[in-house]
């Protein structure tokens, strides 16, 4: 059988990485700056970002939380104050150091002004908001303190990846303090499940609610909670994560309170985040060989309409009732926000114009021409769906379905991805089937290559650094109690022995390759 | 006569620049950081800020703009490329020179990784977001570029005062690109328009429209255009600008278009920002010895709500009563806004509490007891009248009537700005009348104690130097055609004679004090 043309060259099973890259040029979501490591978010991709911000923004504000900013630099001796912390990103952080630019007596300018203190681009802020907090918080009435902040922050990656894995990226971090451990591990959970739900209703991406491992913890945090996806590689993405900080900044900061006892008590904080990476696990839950496929819930265009009318009989007449098309359908409300309809006028080739939103993957593209006006109907393809199908529909009829319309997408979009993912884990219950899982090559058999694997584990630090250092395979999280269930596991759920010492373990654990 | 009390001390009389720091302390909207020159941007100031993004991010929207990112970021080598550019941004940056922080053998950490060329972190971004556009644009079917950006950016200004001049601010900055010096042009006034619309309509702060001298302009631009704002204490802020930047970016940077007769042209670009220092200037307008006053457009809250329960016979039915309220009122909406509705149940003291709301400018302050509750009614206090003034108001015809009373609270605070403008604005024909008017220093005749001054100017820079080096007085901006009729000072325009030369002149100019 010939092999079937796509739009995107080469294809997820030929080659993965690159196939991602060339979604993100083909979708013109963003490219790589002159600046190493950092990304140019273009246009479509950032407005996808906008929309996650927007939902997400609703949610935090509704929880009880406040925006606010907070400096982009960190004095050094901030960052020096949490030895885990700082442990965890001196490697890789940007470091200010002067601040001013003169004469090089050769043409050029050079660094001059030095800094008494370096200051740090802000990798995180716990250490920057904890100062404020410090200040902040006097009596238990000025707990619980909710903060968020939307900012960007650097990371010195040396190996990048667009969205995924760059030096500057944006993201938004909640920090939080409480007068009590319950209330700041109530916050943790709360954010957790805002994250989840955001994953899977709006993002149509599943994901497995966790904690992580000791090894994996967020750098002086006492616990990390996880939202763990899988890509269609069978990779894992760790999507969100909000960390329970115990008082361990509290101390390293002193912030503290006046307990109704009279009492200084330090508080317990909490933080949270989730990036622009969001944008890459959308990509690598939901597009295919054609280009990128958007969630409605996040489309920034619902419905395109593309008028066909270098063969109409009368052009004008066609683009008139495309307009009114388009107005009709902004009169529409899609899961609370107005339908977008965007109208292309541009005049290039028909196919090239089609393809280009093909692979941008708006969820509904209409193509209207002479007879379809006559008819009183427009011809309509689902992104979701072979870019053949495509069918003439009554054009009331489209309008009145069209929220339907898109909540079908979305619905479908998150039952593939679970799909897909209940193909790719297994329930493995002995060491040597799990390395086979994680190494067997044989193409005949693509149901043990990999994907996610719940295996019972003792907890030994060692045995996962052994794991890693043979297979690229770490513990991705512990489900939390109920979890496995939830995501249609619950064959796998309940207490066993670990598969590497046969030591009790009480609960099955993700282990999977990840980005 | 005793001397009333104040919740700002000093008053505005007293001491303009203390009072100006007591009002952002009091109505909590920001504080210094650890970092020298860097704020921290609290809640409620972030709420005004964010409110701010709204309104011009949807006007930016309707007029075809995109947003995007770019990176934080610039080589150095980036901003040497337009001579003026560096000129004016090199004295004042902070400079990332290594990728690290390692252990300095005596217990602390120092700078490591030096990197190959300097970073600057961005003043603004003409050099990073052309070297995209050069990228970007090929051919005219390209053209118009119109990309918007919201960011923080860094300027290391050695005197900050918050909101006003900060080291770090946040802003956005647009940069687009045409085919035509003329259609570059018209997106440069169209901005200018919006940026005008803006103050006026939404923050009611008159503002005069006008174009800066040269001496004054963009490092790099060919034209910059300025909305000008006097402030309570007789200054002007500038409060956003829009730069007609010809060919020079475009050259510096490479961005052509092939054009219809297939001929490579350069590009006519523009840029245009507004900041975070419209909230300095939001409280420099309005705000009183009372505290802030925040126009209804820019509230965070537009009602606050507070339930008197300490006195009542049933705290239950009054606090019942409020919620109602509260719920009744988000039912209304407000320019295009629901109706923000705070309900403050704090447990502490009503007049601190009171108080607090007053000083955060709060348009309107609803208090409710047992007698306003069996009476279904509300108590009612302004934050544009004296905060003795109260009313009682049915609580129907409250709802009923919300929104006018914010829309005459937002017409009146524009209403009263023009008026002070008017009153320290002065058409001057001559020289000694000029200097007189910027250093009378007598208490008896505040009329003739600064302000703005409408005059004569020959546009010889060396006189605007001296000018400036006696008095500190620069040319905020030469009005546009029509802008001074439009202002209310249609007696000053016109042509006449230089006050300082007797040279011709076509139209006066602004002169003044300026932030």
């Amino acid at each position: 059988m010939a092999k079937q043309k796509t739009a995107i060259v080469p294809t997820r099973e030929d080659n993965y990485p690159e196939w991602y890259q060339q979604v993100v040029r083909a979708a013109d979501l963003a490219e790589n700056s002159d600046v190493r490591g950092c990304m140019v978010i273009k246009p479509w991709g950032y407005a996808l970002w906008e929309n996650m911000q927007a939902v997400l923004d609703a949610e935090f504000k509704k929880t009880g939380h406040k925006n606010a900013y907070f400096p982009l630099f960190i004095p050094k001796s901030f960052l020096e104050k949490e030895a885990e912390h700082v442990e965890g990103f001196a490697k890789e952080c940007a470091v200010v150091t002067h601040h001013r630019l003169e004469d090089d007596g050769k043409g050029g300018l050079k660094p001059a002004g030095e800094l008494e203190e370096p200051l740090v681009v802000r990798p995180t802020s716990e250490t920057i908001i904890g100062a404020a907090f410090a200040r902040w918080v006097e009596s238990y009435r000025d707990l619980p303190l909710l903060i968020n902040q939307w900012a960007n922050v650097v990371r010195w990656e040396l190996r990048t990846r667009l969205f995924l894995r760059t030096a500057e990226f944006l993201w938004q971090e909640g920090h939080t303090a409480h007068a009590t451990a319950d209330e700041a591990k109530e916050e943790t959970a709360l954010i957790h499940d805002v994250y989840a739900d955001f994953a899977e209703d709006v993002m149509a991406m599943p994901v497995i609610k966790g904690e992580k491992t000791a090894g994996e913890r967020f750098p002086g945090a006492v616990q990390t909670f996880t939202i763990e996806s899988m890509m269609q590689d069978r990779k894992a993405l760790q999507a969100g994560t909000s960390h329970f900080l115990g008082q361990n900044f509290a101390k390293a900061q002193d912030i503290t309170y006046l307990g109704d006892a009279g009492k200084l008590e330090h508080c317990w904080t909490t933080s949270w985040g989730v990036s622009t990476r969001l944008v890459g696990g959308l990509i690598m839950t939901h597009a295919d060989d054609d280009g990128l496929v958007v969630p409605p819930r996040l489309a920034p265009a619902h419905v395109v309409i593309l008028p066909i009318t270098f063969k109409a009989d009368d052009p004008d007449a066609v683009l008139a009732y495309c307009k009114q098309l388009a107005e009709d359908l902004r009169g529409q409300t899609f899961a609370g926000r107005p339908i977008e309809a965007e109208l292309d006028t541009r005049d290039m080739r028909g196919g090239d114009k089609t393809w280009q939103w093909v692979k941008k993957g708006v969820p509904i593209r209409l193509e209207v021409g002479q007879r379809d006006m006559a008819e009183d109907s427009v011809f309509m393809a689902r992104r979701d769906l072979s870019p053949k199908e495509k069918q003439g529909v009554k054009r009331e009829l489209f309008i009145a379905n069209v929220a339907g319309t898109l909540q079908a997408i979305q619905d479908g979009l998150f039952e593939k991805a679970k799909a897909h993912r209940a193909e790719h884990t297994r329930v493995v219950n002995a060491k040597d089937k799990f390395y086979k899982f994680f190494t067997a090559k044989n193409a005949e058999q693509p149901e043990i290559h990999g994907g996610f694997a719940l295996a019972h584990w003792n907890g030994d630090e060692k045995i996962a650094d052994q794991v890693q250092k043979d297979l690229g395979v770490t513990v991705r999280c512990i489900p939390l109690d109920g979890e496995l269930e939830r995501c249609g596991f619950g064959d796998a759920a309940g207490e066993g022995k670990c598969i590497f010492t046969g030591e009790p373990s009480k609960t099955r654990v993700v282990w999977a390759k990840s980005y």
